[in-house]
């Protein structure tokens, strides 16, 4: 009963020939070039501890969001999924139950960029060449959980076997980056940087925040809760951050809203931060001011800075409660640029020192709104096609959305923004198809020449990615 | 002078040969299946009384606001298309000069889905092979009228040629359903449901709003101008439609907002909708209440929850004062989901037992909150493109839109919601022909096996329609 | 090093080799039609004068912000490019040494629109058969100087050699009209007309609006400072504008508010605009009464109105101030129609006697708003895809978008909209390849006749606009 699990060379080209054998010679050109994954969440300590993955169901299920927001939306329960409670209380733990539950399910994913990014990992990476059904569950848990357990598959081997070039993680200013410094210290040739993610000391409304803010002054020797030394604290942990390989700043706020106020106001709506009196709308300012604040020490540092708005984090109050943060229940929202960054524009707008790259959730924007301001403004580049986005749709929509405004120059290749260490050559395999198919397409319908599409093709791929993150 | 009228087999279809091929097949294994409709707007007095319909104009002229708003943009009068008066003034009455206008300026339909309804039902139920022109418009008048005339076009004969499986009307709770049960009592074995649609008792701008409510109660047997009694009143008549075969409610508010209040705000609500003194806010404020106070009956009695927003109801004064409601001049809007529904999730939306279906008149929503809703929360499912995006162009964007994040999983097939009988088969024809192409792209470009397509196709086609609404 | 440039005889036209053909026996039908330009920003002066243009850079680079925005988003400075400063500070005047920057960063256009309308000039108008490189750009530079040097290159020359029927400009209501008059008087035979713009005398905010004001009363022989006079005063103008030609006027609005006051209001807004002490919701009221009042007298004097709202105007402070309007700074913004233009459609919406032109920059609104607004009001009709989406995919975007719902018969073919002399042709070129394109594919798909799409080709090319705008 087993299907054959074949990923085709053509997949993701577009079926008409002359294109397809056009997208096929450009992808031939790209397909080897080293990973460049300038911006996502691998957890650094597999790197330091180089500790073998668990088993195929810790490795594939229970940390992917994608893969358990699916099952969940067709009633299958998170504890039966192995989720862990934040109260402690049971879930399922044996991972080969969990592991057929989700093989009886895998048809669900039909149609989904998660169903590419598993079987691309299944085939190329654990060398499986039959379809999961409930028929091969177990096959497939034996086989994976086997290889885990040789050292051919330990996270620095499959960093290395994986062509990574570099990769960044996200930690928050007050993670001391013990982790990234063993791994500078071990040796190891593997390149795994941090990016600087401030939600838990710029964000009022995070969690914590007047003592995230209190342990932040005290890390960098600063008085945080007056203005100046809130700024300075910051720019002593960006310069740390920096030390440990930092080329970039990351900013994922509910909306894009941007500020410029007095340090008086500053001062006066830190205060009620910490105080934990302000209201959401000054909240909002704060933020604000905040992503004005770093695109000035970005000025200086010459740290890269990434905003990442428009998701409504945890939609979902019974899932937050019970299973917290990162779940699935994060929803997109609709995201104004154009109003939003005025305030930081006016101010850093045209500083050839400065990078700032936009991402969206809002697809509408792209034609509208950020190519337009990315077509124009010296400091802004768009980021590639994001999160739900992160798909060949998605991406061929971004394509064909931004280029005739923004150009390819103001784009800077392809993200993959994730925690599934595994998915990562398939995500940046799929954009590299969807980028040649793209190219293929112009040049068979005669709006570039052939010659300048094999000039592009590496720049989507590997160079511009590398260039924008000054990696 | 004929021009020819060719339903070309491989309509629709891409126009890549294999590709086309692919699509071809998996439609010819959906094509006979019978139609699944339920959701729409026909009359169940048809299938009751079986009265054969009055000639071509009344047939598909006058009740098909798709037809005449067309007519309308381009200038001709409604009165001479013979729309009623609300007045009762004169309006043409000459059929055949009506006929005749329409057949003149059928060329303004060019690429639009009514051209195609239109010819599919002209060469498919009448049987004609020559376009629709000034020259045939006679011949096609007199042939149709000569067909209804005879018994194997009458209403029920259609239905059971249309080869439907089971049709659902939607009717008000004042409703008494007379027609619904002429039609079980009268032994033939055609299934057509209702299903709740609440506006004139759930809308406090809702034309006699205040006696819909005193008849409603009087109906049921509660005191509705209590909140307990108006809610009451609900279930009372919910189980009455129920018993005339519903399996579903379905709710046309401007806006997805829904709400969560107190009994004592939604009674203080009820006391100034009824009193005539609620305020546009409140009345939206109500109109959300309902919504969750409808899912939280669904999940008691079964019933399967519609919510149909973002329809700006006649925009037009001069055509609403003269000719009523449903005259072409209702214009989609802008509609957010992601805040709108929030109340009723909260409350409801980790509910195994609930099914909402979610439509959109705003198409910007797909990606960005539909999908990614319907993806995580498992009481929502994604209903199809829906009127003006009822179209080959509507269907793939859905599809291309939806799908990635969403899954075929959390898509309920298709719905025709027409009040045009003939209709029926073409629009359904569409949606089978739109989504075996969809399928076929997948596969031609390696996405998706072929033996999936083959899996999925019965489904959108079919199944997944009769599961979602338990028909 | 020379690289041949190509204008492929297919470019444009989809690679499915059935499609592509049938698109090419369309265009053939369509090429050589005369151009109808009935709304752009060319210079009247250049056909009153008809004196030869400078050079290559000043045809081709200083005037046309959509090249040196490009160019300025990449990190080049406006002064560079010659642009000039409105202090009169300095600024690069070395035209062969500002044209070897473009021609160094001319790989930034691949992927544009511009590229294509460059190209195209180059190759059609000055016969050049290699492509722009630093390598050939000074070849390039002295060839063009070359032609332009000659009468063969003078405007009207090439108003004659583009075989433009009837070009409009856009002028001010304080314009004399000079430009047109003499080019009336000149004996001249090409068909040069003006069009009513009146942003300075309607927007409150615009530099000098009670000056303006003033002015305009002055030149109309009415007191402008009441409402009575000021209306008067628009009445006379537009009928002046008449008599130069102009059949239609022109509205760049920030939104697309539309506004129904009293006498009385107006004259009160009047009051605050002109003291200068005017809010921006007043403004933006007033502004919109103006949209009202100029559809009543377009009622009366037969003129066709243009809505163009949606451009956040001068969004770069730094820009604006140091180089003025137009300079590339202009961001699209969401708009909305269905409420903004109530007020409006509730006075006007169904006079037979009224035509409204209506554009967008927000696409989102071409299926949900625009085509269910053009497809049932009489006096809506839809302008193609405008300034940024004036592009092969926005072009598709539109057709696939629009035509469902508002057929092709409610749109009013292409519009150029461009201050770049030297890519009309090119403009209307793409415009006609990409509208054989869209009806190719409906052809290939079956979804329309193919004597159709070769009677629907010569009016989306030609006779559309022609009847639209009477001309």
């Amino acid at each position: 009963m087993s299907i054959p699990l074949n990923l085709h060379p053509d997949r993701l080209f577009p079926a008409e020939p002359g294109t397809r054998d056009l997208a096929r010679r450009l992808y031939a050109t790209v397909k080897d070039l080293p990973i460049v994954s300038p911006h996502g969440h691998t957890d650094p300590q597999w790197f330091a501890d180089d500790t073998p993955f668990a088993n195929a169901t810790a490795l594939f299920i229970t940390p992917d969001h994608y893969v358990f927001r699916m099952l969940y939306s067709q009633g299958m329960r998170l504890e039966d999924l192995g989720i862990p409670r934040r109260d402690g209380g049971p879930v399922e733990t044996d991972t080969r139950k969990i592991w057929r539950t989700f093989a009886a399910h895998y048809h669900l994913f039909r149609g989904t960029p998660t169903r590419m990014w598993l079987d691309h990992a299944f085939a190329t990476v654990f060398g499986i060449d039959e379809r999961l059904t409930p028929e091969s569950a177990d096959r497939y848990f034996d086989r994976i959980n086997a290889c885990l357990a040789t050292p051919e598959f330990r996270p620095r081997a499959l960093f290395e076997r994986f062509n990574i070039e570099v990769l960044a993680t996200t930690e928050s200013p007050l993670d001391p980056l013990d982790h990234h410094r063993r791994i500078r210290e071990s040796g190891w040739r593997g390149r795994v940087v941090t990016a600087y993610r401030p939600d838990p000391v710029v964000d009022p409304e995070f969690e914590g925040f007047a003592a995230n803010v209190a342990q932040f002054g005290a890390l960098a020797g600063e008085n945080a809760a007056t203005w100046a030394g809130y700024l300075a604290a910051h720019r002593n942990r960006r310069a740390y951050f920096k030390s440990m390989g930092a080329t970039s700043t990351d900013h994922g706020h509910p909306t894009a809203q941007t500020s410029d106020l007095s340090a008086a106001e500053c001062q006066r709506l830190l205060d009620r931060a910490l105080a934990g009196t302000i209201t959401p709308q000054e909240a909002e300012a704060f933020r604000g001011q905040l992503l004005t604040e770093m695109a000035g020490m970005s000025i200086d540092d010459g740290l890269v800075m990434q905003i990442h708005p428009g998701s409504f984090r945890n939609h979902n109050p019974h899932v937050f409660a019970r299973f917290g943060r990162d779940k699935g229940a994060d929803i997109p929202m609709r995201t104004d640029y154009v109003r939003a960054l005025k305030p930081l524009l006016d101010r850093h707008g045209n500083e050839p020192a400065l990078t700032i790259i936009l991402f969206t959730l809002d697809e509408t924007v792209y034609a509208r709104e950020l190519a337009p301001l990315a077509g124009h403004y010296p400091v802004l580049k768009l980021g590639p096609s994001w999160w739900f986005h992160d798909s060949p749709e998605g991406m061929l929509r971004f394509r064909e959305q931004a280029t005739e405004t923004a150009g390819f120059c103001n784009t800077v290749g392809f993200n993959d923004d994730t925690r599934a260490f595994m998915s990562i050559p398939a995500r940046h395999d799929v954009a590299r198809r969807i980028d040649c198919r793209f190219l293929a397409t112009l040049v068979a319908e005669h709006r570039l020449g052939e010659d300048e599409a094999f000039a592009l093709a590496p720049g989507l791929a590997h160079d511009f990615a590398k260039a924008a993150y000054k990696l």
